[in-house]
């Protein structure tokens, strides 16, 4: 192998420079050429790609977003669109890739190792919902944001003595909802993958005001529900007041946090030793807080749960 | 004059603790007795009134929020409301009160000047819309919460090559607006304060793209328009897409800034001495950069303009 | 088992007050009662111990430092002093403790053991170095702490061209450097787990300031050696100017990370229930990404490394 | 005028960048060229000058640090180097400058003024220490950095009860120490300005300790005296035990404040205004809450004194 390319795609996650960083570094360390690709696959199709030195990728481990940028791609949906892909990585003489993105990212290499292109997959999402590792790139530092937006808004509920619906992302998944509503402290956590009981929440609620707290914070995952329907309900079936704040796009912005990077490096790092190893079609990620590849079949085949037990222990904590 | 009490009331604005702490120690220094009344107008009308002393207010000049919580206050808007008011406050020897809150809480503090009682109102409201001081109590902190949100809605725009529109509070001002655009770099800055001019948007959007820039970011004050609505017009009227960010009760809360937690200390303790001095109806504010009192009969009769020389350097500085 | 008591012990680190509140609320939810101890081994000893209620720990999951306090207590050392502790104990009903620290205080909680007081040990101190955990907790907080302040030192570092040595916590153990470090994109980090050696720190700086990067970042754990000798043998050895940095105190504050509250939720409960299923001797802690609890033994003996090929990895991308 | 350049000089400040982008931005909207030399007065002198354009400040003012980078220059001193610097002036046809800096970058200025090149300064340091100016950039950030920093320290001073020595930056001018300890609710404030009193701090610390307050946060200006030798002075005198954090470099670094980048705007638009007017030797700051240009030769001749009632106010709201 002499030659491997990087590129990011699918939204953007706070963590993906650190990975191209280290992508950048690690290849150039163990001998090889490496170039960036820019606006994920349409970047591939329009062959938008540079090769990249050391210093390509400094001053960048702590910028949020990606220096390559990313972009939706309709055209890689199509076989002729993939064939311009696998042209231009010919003619750059690519003879690997690593991918940075999430679920759909995946797919797209997928497609990339169908045509016989080897792809190493770095898992670089807000919503940690990638089967087949613990974390994403991205999910530590968006936790962290919503705590401290969790944390700016009990100042307000505390001080009215209101009660707050917290919406946070999360389409299909809720482990941004879950953590950051055990971390918070949250009254109630609505997620996509507990069915939703408006008896409990509105239960929850009145235990607590019951013994004097008379704010409560419910921090509910996109997935479940839109958070002014919420609002519609608890209004409608118990006569229960919410302010509704949507937390919307800064979650998915910021400079990584410190876990953020070190995953990042070490997955960056470990998706460029599998391509050298032979692997074709690697997906990297933790397991058992040990970083791992393994195959990128796995993502679409298994469907792993979320683990409930948080939220028990969310419910057990802020009774 | 022997006992004060002290009230916060209206929205919760970071830095009404560290006015709070202000007052208290100010008059327990000056040898004052100092009271705290808990839930605003409301509290006063219910005597939730304690004495207090330099430890209760010991520990939260860091903290959001207020510490004496505020309400809406529908009695307060009757005379019989007042009334009661008005005994308790005899009841428990008070001679004279610090408001701190909006323009709603100082036109609060009005009635209370009408029935004889010395009144000293503290500015504390993060739309800075009040009148005849430079600055209000949690301005500064909300802005840089805005300023740090837009940074973060920045890497996503610059990584996707999107628009956006961010929406930040403010119903009758747009100081809050104006001075986040112009920190944060924006592209448009809309307000109340000039009229909405679909065509000067749009053509700042396409004048940035022309020269490269694929990302645009708008500031919003929700006395405007709402976002989405802004957004719908973009689409209709010119074809541009935008995303929506509506930042809500973030910008609420939080531990003030430095310069917050400064001039609260400083208004708070102007506001003691106001009321030692015999004043009877004082506001606290700033004006060229000096902590003075002024007559509470100014926030409600002289209407400030907005500086609107800030908006026309934003725009010079994001051509 | 029908009442437990909580302590802190040792230095302070962020998240104890989410452990304590974890622990308070889980003993509650099971329907035992539950007493806070104040400061340390030496409230058990003076009977500094009050019943809380689910309202004792309310709004702390936020807060940095501990609510309950922790003290030195050379007294607990001596026989006469734990013999006092143990009648506390028994004179307030207690049947069994959560002990919330590090190393030494696991070491107290040894000694209760031994006296026949089952106890069960949450670790929690900002360097990591309990062994038979993965994660201690405040590590992550004082890590995202650090790593801001190396973004910081950057900007000076990249503005002046200037190299500098950042000193971070760690007497014994280089955790925190190394993951700063690699983090933070540090050129070099210097640990107490691996030799000294000055001219590989040298060599890396002349190299990196052979491919033009004029500012190079070292960070230094203080077991490995006073950052101003560092600087001195720098300057004698290999003539390189370098400004420094100590940390110092700031790494122990703030409010909690996200992950930090809650593995603290989690210990916190799982301690409760360590107490509840009859361990006389528990320590708690995360393997292999799941919380256990195991032998408190283990922590005495068995001596763990801390894994260097995370340094390897940071060498790597920092070329 | 056709041809301004811009510099930055001495040590960083935050908001540096967004002061560049002001200059840059409203010269080419006011139809001038613009040019950034690199490097601070040396730069001047080697003739490190680049052609601007709009897109060359794009996305820096959020940095901190200086893409203009900075650094010390002895040759500057002598009258060589000098007329050095003069004749790349002419060479690039640049016929007036933006000097972004502190004090000794404004003396620079008024050598090349003497020169008969018109100089517009822009206050840019931590220090606050420029006469004529109510504000300079990068003093409110960094404050905003000292007072996070406190409030970290205090959780562990109250945790442990202990007293901090907290020593800030300020050589020869107190305003950061002074606004952070009263921002910080600091027991004790130690100033260049005015005398050191260890009677006055111990009996502040004891008083403190008779309320039943066990912990006392001093902050003191490294002008005043090194933070080791008060507490040695505090040991010795008193038998008072502190523990100390110097908070060094991380001072001068991070994202500048809203308020910084408002006002770097406003002091950098300002400067190109002054120099297109024709003057030869402005200096820009604020006054009386409104930007203003003043002839340099004020900057050396005054000598402004610090406002010592807001130490007064400190110590009043620390009783």
């Amino acid at each position: 192998m002499r030659k491997i390319a990087v590129l990011t795609s699918g939204g953007d996650a706070p963590g993906m420079n650190a990975a191209i960083r280290s992508v950048v570094r690690k290849a150039i360390f163990e001998g090889l050429e490496v170039a960036g690709v820019f606006n994920g696959y349409q970047g591939l199709i329009d062959g938008k790609i540079e090769q990249f030195q050391l210093g390509s990728v400094g001053d960048i481990i702590q910028r949020g977003g990606t220096v390559l940028r990313s972009a939706r791609c309709p055209e890689f949906m199509t076989e002729e669109g993939r064939q311009k892909a696998v042209r231009q990585i010919k003619l750059h003489g690519i003879e690997g890739i690593v991918i940075i993105g999430g679920d759909g990212s995946f797919r797209g290499a997928n497609e990339l190792v169908k045509l016989n292109i080897p792809c190493a997959c770095v898992p670089a999402t807000i919503d940690n919902d990638i089967n087949g590792t613990e974390f994403t790139i991205g999910f530590d530092t968006a936790l962290n944001t919503v705590i401290e937006a969790i944390d700016k808004i009990r100042d307000t509920a505390t001080s009215h003595e209101r009660s707050f619906i917290i919406e946070v992302m999360g389409r299909d998944a809720g482990d941004l909802a879950l953590w950051a509503g055990l971390g918070g402290g949250a009254e109630s956590i609505l997620l996509p993958e507990k069915e939703f009981d408006v008896t409990s929440v509105v239960n929850r609620i009145k235990k607590s005001a019951d013994r004097g707290k008379k704010h409560s914070i419910i921090v509910l995952a996109e997935g479940m529900m839109p958070a002014n329907e919420l609002a519609e309900v608890l209004k409608k079936e118990a006569n229960v007041d919410t302010r509704v704040s949507v937390l919307g796009h800064i979650q998915r912005g910021g400079s990584p946090s410190a876990r953020d990077r070190v995953i990042a490096s070490q997955y960056g790092a470990r998706a460029v030793e599998a391509l050298m190893e032979g692997k074709r079609s690697a997906a990297i990620g933790m397991r058992n807080h040990k970083v791992v590849d393994y195959n990128l079949e796995e993502v679409f085949t298994k469907r792993e749960k979320l683990d409930l037990s948080l939220l028990d222990l969310a419910e057990t904590l802020s009774i």
